[in-house]
C-alpha cells in the first residue's frame, strides 16, 4: 500500500512550529506494517490543493493534518472535493455536533463555523469530540479517484484521537490486516541498543512473523514489536525476562510516572539529596500529578557548605574523599533519609562539565548513593557510574540511573 | 524566489526521528526574507530522484538536506547529476580534505567514503569542516536546471555550519540582498503577544521597511526583526525602552543563562525555595555550565514540614494562612536567605494541579516570594500569579516569572 502525508500550516515553513505530525504517524502507521513513501509540507491555501491532486494521482492512501479551520486560508476540504471532481455538501449530523460544542463552550457559533460541517458527497464525517474541525474520510473508488483519503485536524490531540478512533481501524481493513494485529511499545532503561540486539535480536525473530524494531534515547530504549497479539506477547516475556532489572512498562507512559505510581502503591515515601543534577530529578518526580503524596523532601546541595548544613555530611570526610566520592554520596543519601523521615532516600554527587574534572575524577564521574529503612535498620550503599556525554546529557543519565534504582528498590522493599 | 526544501532520510519517516531541519532552515531563510514554498521528505534511495527532478522543474533554488554519506542508500550526488544532465567527477581538493579528515580521527579511510568527493560537473564543493560529507552547490543555469541547488549533509550541526558559511551568502547574492541586511531576535518574557502588537506593532513598522514577526512560546516571546542594521537598531531599542521589565536578551541564550550571567556579574549568592515547581526552577539555573559560582542552595519543600524543617516556616503561619500563601511564600524566601548566607532567596508556592484547588484558592495559584539583603537590613516581598493552564505550563510559567525576577533583582543590587 502506496501512503503519503500532507501536513499543512504556513507555520510549519516559517520555523515558528517543528513538525511532529510526520513522526508521530509514521511511527504509527509501521504499527500497522504501513511505511510512508512521501511526507509533503506546505502552507495554507492554494498549494493545498496541487499536493492533494499530486498525491492522490500515486498514492493508495492519503492523509492530510490542518487546513480544516473555518478561516478562508483553510482549504483542505474544498481543494479534496475539487480533486475527486465532487460537490461539497452541508452534513446535517456535523452541523449539531458543532452546535453542541460551542454551547457547551458558552461560546456563539459563528457562520463560518457552518463551512467546518461541509464534506465532499460520497464521504464520511469523522467525529472530532476535542475541537470543532471534524475530519473526513473518503473510500476508495469516490469519483475520479482510487485513493483512499483522510482530512484530519491540525491540533495533536485532536489528530490523535481521530487516528486511533477513526483512521487505524479502517487503514486495517483496507490492508485486510487481522483484528489481532497491532504493536507493543516496552520501555527499558539501563540497557543500550547493540547489547540488547546481541542478546535477543536473533530470539525475538524466531517468535514468528514479528517485525521487530528500536528506538532509543538518552539512557532510555523502547522496544518495537508489530505483529499477532500472542507473538507480541511471547516476543515481550522474553525480552523482560532478560533484562529483568532494566524492565519499566509497556503502557507508554513515563520512567517518572512508573516510579511515582510503584511508591504509591507500597505506600512509600522518598526523599531526594541532589548535587550535580540541580534539582532535575525532583522536577521530574513532581511533573507527575499525585506526587506530593510520596515525595516530600528535595535537597538541592550545589555547594558543599549546602552538604554539610542541610544534610549533616561530615566535613572531614569532603575534605578526606572530596564531593565526588562513595562517602559523600552515602551521608548525603542517608542525612536525606533521616531529615526528611522518609522511607527511600536518593543521593547524587558528580561533575557535570564541561570543567571541574581531574585525572583521577573526571567529568561525568558520579556517585549516586541510597538509603533505605529496613525494620529499624537503615541500610546504606553507593555506586559509581561515568557519563562522559556534556552537561545536558549527563543530567538526563544521572536522573535515568536514579530513578530505576528507586524503581527496583520498590520491589525489593 | 521559489524555494523548496527537500529531506531525505527513511528515519524522518518510520516515526524515529523528528524532523527539525524544515523548522530551522524556515526560520534562517526567513532570515533572508525568503519564504518556502514547499517541503518534501522522502526516504533513502531512489524516491530522492524523483523529489529532486520535480522540485527543480518548478523552483528557483532547492535545498536538499542528507544522503550524502558513503552507503550505497546514499544517492543524493547521482540524483542530482542524473537531473542536470551531467556527470560526476572527483575533486581532488576534496579527496584530500577526506583523507586530512580520517588521519586526524585515526581512523583509515575506505573506497566508499571516495564516493564523497565526487560532484557534478560544473558544480562546487561545499567544505564541511566537521565531517566527512562535502557539500555540494549547483549555481543557476547549470545543464538542464535553471535552479541554484545545495546539498547538505544531515547530521544538524554539521548542516548549520554549512548553511552559515556557504548557503546563506550565496542566497544573499542571488536575491541582491544588500550586506548589512539581516535578522535580529530580541526575547522578552512577561508580556503577552496581543498586548506587544498593539502597544508596538504600528510603531515597529514605521521604522522603515521592516519585517517584523513574533514567534510566542509559554512564558516568552521572541521578536523578530528583518531588514537593514540601521532599521533593526531602531526597532529593537524601542521595542525595549516600552518593555524594560520584561527584556531577556538579544544573543539568543537561554533566560537562565542570562540570569546566572548577571548573578556572576554581580558577584551575588541565589537560592532557591521551590514548592510547586518541585526543583524546576533549580534544575534550570543548573543547566547553566559555570552556575556552581552563583547557586548554591536549593530546598525542595513539597510537603509542609519540609517548609518548616528546612525553611523555619512558622506552623502557626501554614495553619491560618494556608501553604498557598503571602505569608508563607515570604517566610520561605527570608529561610531560604537565612539558612544558606545568600544574597538572593527566591520562593515559590502554588497549585499546579489539576488536583488540590479550592473555591478560594483555584488551580493555578501561585505565591512568589523574594528576599535580599540592603546592607544589613533584609527585605521580603510576596506577589501572587496566577497560571490556570495544566501542570507542565503551569511550572514553565512559575520558573520563567521566578527567573525574570532574579533577573530585574540582578539590576537593582
Amino acid at each position: 500500500m502506496r501512503i503519503e502525508i500532507i501536513n499543512t500550516g504556513s507555520e510549519l515553513l516559517l520555523g515558528s512550529t517543528i513538525n511532529t505530525h510526520g513522526a508521530w504517524l509514521g511511527q504509527e502507521l509501521l504499527g500497522l506494517g504501513l511505511r510512508v513513501q512521501r511526507l509533503v509540507t506546505v502552507p495554507d491555501g492554494d498549494p493545498i490543493r496541487d499536493a492533494l491532486k499530486e498525491s492522490i494521482a500515486v498514492s493508495d492512501a492519503v492523509i492530510v493534518t490542518g487546513g480544516l479551520g473555518p478561516t478562508s486560508d483553510d482549504v483542505t476540504r474544498e481543494a479534496t472535493a475539487e480533486a475527486l471532481g465532487v460537490e461539497l455538501i452541508e452534513d446535517e449530523h456535523a452541523v449539531r455536533s458543532l452546535e453542541a460544542f460551542f454551547a457547551k463552550l458558552g461560546r456563539p457559533m459563528t457562520p463560518s463555523n457552518l463551512k467546518q460541517a461541509q464534506h465532499p458527497v460520497g464521504a464520511d464525517v469523522l467525529p472530532n469530540p476535542n475541537g470543532t474541525a471534524p475530519g473526513v474520510y473518503v473510500p476508495p473508488r469516490l469519483g475520479d479517484s482510487a485513493c483512499a483519503i483522510f482530512l484530519l485536524p491540525g491540533p495533536p490531540h485532536e489528530m490523535h484521537a481521530m487516528y486511533h478512533a477513526e483512521v487505524a481501524p479502517r487503514l486495517k481493513a483496507l490492508t485486510e490486516m487481522p483484528a489481532d494485529h497491532g504493536v507493543t511499545n516496552i520501555k527499558f532503561s539501563g540497557v543500550g541498543e547493540s547489547s540488547f540486539q546481541d542478546m535477543l535480536d536473533a530470539k525475538l525473530h524466531e517468535a514468528g512473523g514479528l517485525e521487530v524494531g528500536y528506538c532509543a534515547r538518552p539512557g532510555e530504549l523502547d522496544l518495537r514489536l508489530i505483529g499477532s497479539e500472542s507473538d507480541r506477547k511471547t516476543a515481550a516475556n522474553l525480552a523482560i525476562k532478560t533484562y529483568p532489572q532494566c524492565y519499566v512498562n509497556d503502557d507508554g507512559r513515563s520512567l517518572e510516572a512508573t516510579v511515582v505510581h510503584a511508591l504509591t502503591e507500597k505506600n512509600l515515601k522518598l526523599a531526594l539529596a541532589e548535587s550535580c543534577t540541580g534539582g532535575r530529578i525532583s522536577s521530574r518526580i513532581t511533573d507527575v500529578s499525585g506526587s506530593s503524596a510520596v515525595f516530600t523532601h528535595g535537597y538541592v546541595t550545589y555547594a558543599n557548605e549546602a552538604k554539610v548544613a542541610m544534610l549533616g555530611v561530615n566535613e572531614a570526610s569532603l575534605e578526606k574523599e572530596g564531593a565526588v566520592s562513595e562517602k559523600v554520596a552515602q551521608e548525603m543519601a542517608e542525612g536525606a533519609l533521616r531529615n526528611s523521615g522518609a522511607d527511600i532516600a536518593l543521593s547524587v554527587t558528580g561533575i557535570a562539565g564541561p570543567t571541574g574534572g581531574t585525572d583521577e575524577k573526571p567529568v561525568g564521574t558520579v556517585w549516586i548513593g541510597i538509603s533505605v529503612r529496613k525494620g529499624d535498620q537503615i541500610l546504606t550503599s553507593a555506586e559509581m557510574k561515568f557519563y562522559p556525554n556534556g552537561r545536558e546529557v549527563f543530567k538526563r543519565l544521572v536522573s535515568q540511573a536514579v530513578l530505576m534504582n528507586i524503581l527496583r528498590s520498590t520491589k525489593e522493599v
